[in-house]
């Protein structure tokens, strides 16, 4: 699905990201900031991994992943600050053309996390 | 336990807070403003309460939940960009001393969360 507006905006401020997996039952929480995101032409977010081991384990049981990221800096539907809830599936690679992109802006990442958007919805 | 000054620290400058409930086994991510926070003598954290209806829903199956918090603003680790991970329960409030303070603070809540850390640590 389209990437909206706003949210690309969004990206354009500094901020933490939330990323959350499934252990089982268990969730589990990891961080990237805003800065950190790219945008593909296909509407894919990449995400720059160094640890995320965790996560990377939780995608090999259930791909699917939440995902929030917002601004104080850009208008939502009632006054400053907006923010994104993103449901997706996420996939691990450490190859490839997408990887090559994201190894030349971030030289310490291990693999990048591609994140597929089925839902995203504007919370604010 | 004591909150870390470096997370005080963190709760001066705004960012996007996430917060992880469950839902029988289906995670629930929902998001505040670092700005939005109080810390309380007794070293837990109160965040003003508008919707997250499900999020109440969640905390009466179970109280615990996840949350991050940080600030691209203050030193971590290796540079410039901090974070935390806090492991929690949690409780809804809308009345008693502490929903009083925050609800002069922001009027249009109807709630509090009041947050018991149980493990904090610093991610980045």
């Amino acid at each position: 699905m389209e990437i909206p507006l706003k949210m690309s905006e969004v990206l354009q401020h500094e901020g933490v990201v939330a990323i959350v997996t499934q252990n089982n039952t268990v969730p589990h929480l990891v961080n990237t900031w805003n800065s950190y995101i790219h945008i593909t032409p296909d509407n894919c977010l990449l995400v720059p991994v160094g640890g995320m081991k965790q996560t990377e384990n939780n995608l090999s049981q259930s791909q699917q992943i939440l995902m929030t990221l917002g601004s104080r800096e850009v208008d939502g539907f009632h006054s400053k600050g907006t923010g994104f809830l993103i449901k997706a599936t996420a996939d691990f690679l450490s190859k490839g053309s997408e990887y090559d992109i994201m190894k030349a802006k971030f030289p310490w990442c291990r693999a990048i996390l591609k994140i597929h958007p089925q839902n995203i919805t504007q919370t604010l």
